[in-house]
């Protein structure tokens, strides 16, 4: 019988139980606090923001199953044994709502629609006139699992595509790739439109800020969908207000959610969504979590293990 | 030499002269009022809402293209001879914008993204959780080569997709077909997101009104990118008012543009952009027409020809 030790404090936890005990018949799933002791026997952590501490006191857990594609939120607890598998989300569901959001934000920063909605509180008939797709370059900033699913989506409208990546990925069709800090600067350079898909780690805190992000073309816009640390968002409204940058779509903030004093909120150029681009389904995440545990339960290596020296 | 008569009473004119000019070396692009004479020889008009009875004071005119794909604007006019060719525009250029904003504006109402946005203006951080794709029902209403185009864009999304047509159209994967008025309740009572496409004829002049939309699911939506004179705008109002309906796109308006005293402007359910759904774009229009008179001059029937029996 497989042992869940699940975290999650927020509302509407309640549809995690009835996921897993589809996806595992006669699953034991100990909701925090009530995780039992540390000596019954082998577990594994479904967790979001478990608190400090907490993990380290269970060594009966085996891995840690975040309940997202990022893992910071574990992995900023020291206490974390070093040889403890955290294994990323990395369902279905994740990928197909990352790429619906991402598509539908390249489109409404590509069709002005951010400026349309501000002209019609002004009760004012503007027209703006889109360029054709195939002359607006969208970059994709991290080429992984949900990177890939994103320039799917946007593949058949015939966008200009670009993506960086840490290394080198394989070539492909229809898609200019930049890898490393190398060429880093010319992918900005060439990109219109900005997705940031980074995970978080210490070398991407930060990394779009006044000196990068004045490389981009005058009128560029990002959408950042990865994790909130990317951006420096003093900088980010620094290059709207001068008119440098045209607009932003923000899901993901280094605080969540994002104080209702954030003066963020009402910036005109700014759209911001409550980190809902892409979100774990249950039914999909369940199966996912099944099918890896049966993966190390039969001795092999589970799929996206997080590598901790590289952060993701 | 092929002489152009062209009518457009709108800012951003100047745009067409060198597109024609390209696409017909040698042509003689006359803007009006400078029409010249009745006696000039052969021309073919090239016309926006042309005033009432000005083509009829043009014999020499052998054909009259539209510069939308809508054809009303002419058709008002009752002094039009009967036998005057009126030729829909159908350039690649206004697929490719009207499959883009479809795609774009279902994947909004899907994604809950008008409640976000009113939302983000309270500071609230509501987190709203979208059904999958494939659990959304999309219908289009009206299944001409601007219909195809908008579910050829939204087929790799996997959505649940039907299309109604006055004529039964050949059945095709991944489309549940609807046609003829026997059909046409059926098709709204499973469609949750609907795209109104239909011409403006006197049968679908309020076609959706309070009786058809309330066979609609509850939380329906509409987007109207076809004709203004389609949806029933009271009725539209009501429905979203008592919840019915959860929002609307509308970017056509019987009259265009939208007065700035209308209360629809500020509706909390409605976006409202001003016709830029799909846009005629010079180059490809002007070679649209040019290929089009050569078929004529060649004694070949043109394409896309209005059929003034039905209305389009």
């Amino acid at each position: 019988m497989t042992r869940i030790l699940f975290y999650l404090d927020e509302p509407g936890k309640d549809v995690w139980r009835p996921a897993f005990e589809a996806a595992m018949p006669g699953v034991e799933f100990l909701d925090y606090p009530d995780w039992g002791s540390p000596d019954d026997g082998p577990a594994y952590a479904f967790a979001w923001e478990p608190e400090l501490g907490l993990i380290a006191k269970y060594p009966n857990i085996r891995a840690v199953f975040s309940l997202g594609a990022g893992v910071d939120h574990i992995t900023r607890d020291p206490s974390i044994p070093a040889d403890l598998p955290i294994i990323r989300m990395s369902d279905d569901g994740l990928k197909e709502g990352m790429a619906e959001f991402v598509l539908m934000t390249v489109l409404m920063h590509h069709r002005y629609m951010p400026r349309m909605m501000t002209a019609q509180r002004n009760r004012n008939w503007q027209r703006l006139f889109p360029k054709r797709a195939r002359n607006v370059r969208v970059g994709i900033l991290g080429y992984g699992a949900l990177g890939i699913a994103c320039a799917q989506a946007l593949k058949p409208l015939g966008y200009e595509l670009a993506a960086w990546s840490r290394t080198t990925k394989p070539a492909e069709a229809g898609i200019q790739h930049f890898a490393g800090t190398e060429q880093f600067n010319d992918f900005l350079a060439r990109t219109d439109i900005l997705v940031g898909l980074l995970p978080s780690t210490p070398e991407t805190t930060g990394l779009l800020n006044k000196d990068t992000m004045a490389l981009m073309p005058k009128h560029a816009s990002i959408i950042n969908v990865g994790r909130g640390t990317l951006v420096d968002l003093d900088d980010l409204v620094a290059l709207l207000d001068n008119g440098h940058l045209s607009g932003a779509t923000l899901d993901v903030f280094a605080e969540e959610p994002l104080a209702a004093d954030n003066p963020l909120w009402n910036h005109e150029k700014i759209n911001i969504t409550p980190h809902i681009a892409s979100i774990t389904r249950p039914e999909t995440a369940a199966e996912y979590v099944t099918k890896n545990i049966g993966r190390i339960e039969a001795g092999l290596q589970p799929e996206n293990v997080l590598d901790r020296a590289r952060g993701y």
